[in-house]
């Protein structure tokens, strides 16, 4: 299963390049020493490096090796990045989670909310709205829309769980891209009623539309985080202006 | 001239999406008939489509399509993406900007500035302080340190217009790839100095990190964001999370 090797090569050099083996700026052994350590094709590693640079944790030369680009973040932030749900989330920055529903029902997509969304007019809708907990301390409101006819039979019960291991676990919809926006808010009535905002008057904001792979939009979410507990990382390649 | 070939294509593509002549969630004609309207191999489609699909404006269903995912901005903004320079970005945006350059000094990476960097210790660097204004409004303070030997003969005059065209024009640097971080922070004594804040208590701040094409971080930067303007926009694909 070539998957499954690339895969294990990934993190085992992702792991090694964490805990600073090869340290921020060094250059990796070359893709000849790695597929002997391997015991795999080149093509194998590879694929095990354009991961790590999507990632962001090495940048490839062209034929003159490849170089770290990895530091370790210095403060616990709970850090968002890629498609990842709060439970994944959670798990990955080794936090205990919890999450409570605040709203359940089943809506209209009504002119407004429908311009808002991306949703079409008319468009049965579930919406959610859930309070994340770490460590006990409330830190993220979340609002959700769900297409009714695409995450079909959502409850209270999936909402405290993980609507995302439901969709993909139960239903099989192959979540794809997910569009966002990440702005920076005054806070309203709502905002303070849920979260203990510890003097700040605005709130990190990101709201997104998510496709499955017929590129259906199926979810419109926005969470609005406390902001000392949030980060938001991103890596980008520079594309030349056009003339 | 494939390249130019492909850029022209993405481009009408793009412009066609954005003036909804594709409205959002609908198909594109078919890689057959695009090929067809623009006297090209289908190859070349792919290429621009592929080019759409990473901009978040098209997703892709291998072999059953390509949908418009994209759908207009409602509010003027500032948006920021991709690696841009401030004055790329305010093209972009039809804004009128301008530069105030506020210090401008050579320094040696002590200790605590080279673990906040990410340069070397006694690396020799080129710090700018600019203000950046937006139609008269000042809404961003910039910080940056360049490598002093790679950023070869920065000059006041250089921060003022574009960093940026002065590296990829004057030195042929290949800026390749920036890591950022986002996050919202309390407003400092600096800040309320120079941008007029409009009751907000905090700020948008990007932090990032810039390398080159050999790998080799030059930028260190930090931009302070009034938070009315800011905008970041980002799109994802999902990757399964690991057993």
């Amino acid at each position: 299963m070539p998957k499954a090797k690339y895969d294990d090569i990934y993190r085992d050099l992702k792991e090694r390049i964490e805990q600073e083996e090869y340290v921020y700026q060094s250059l990796l052994p070359s893709e000849n020493e790695l597929a002997a350590r391997y015991d795999c094709s080149r093509n194998t590693v590879r694929r095990a490096i354009a991961q790590l640079a999507s990632d962001g944790y090495v940048q490839s030369m062209h034929g003159r090796g490849v170089r770290t680009i990895y530091q370790p973040v210095e403060q616990a932030a709970f850090t968002v990045g890629g498609i990842e749900s709060f439970k994944e989330s959670v798990a990955r920055n080794h936090r205990v989670a919890s999450t409570e529903v605040l709203e359940f029902r089943h809506v209209i997509a009504d002119a407004k909310l429908a311009a808002r969304t991306g949703f079409e007019e008319g468009a049965a809708l579930t919406y959610i709205l859930r309070l994340r907990l770490l460590d006990g301390e409330p830190l993220i409101l979340d609002h959700n829309y769900f297409r009714s006819d695409i995450a079909k039979g959502l409850t209270e019960d999936i909402a405290r769980a993980s609507v995302y291991d439901y969709l993909e676990g139960e239903l099989g919809i192959v979540i794809t891209t997910s569009k966002r926006t990440m702005t920076v808010e005054k806070v309203t009535a709502q905002d303070r009623r849920y979260l203990d905002l510890k003097g700040y008057n605005c709130l990190a904001v990101i709201t997104g539309q998510t496709y499955d792979d017929h590129g259906v939009q199926f979810e419109w979410t926005q969470s609005r985080h406390r902001p000392d507990y949030f980060r938001f990382q991103d890596v980008a390649t520079r594309t030349r202006p056009g003339v």
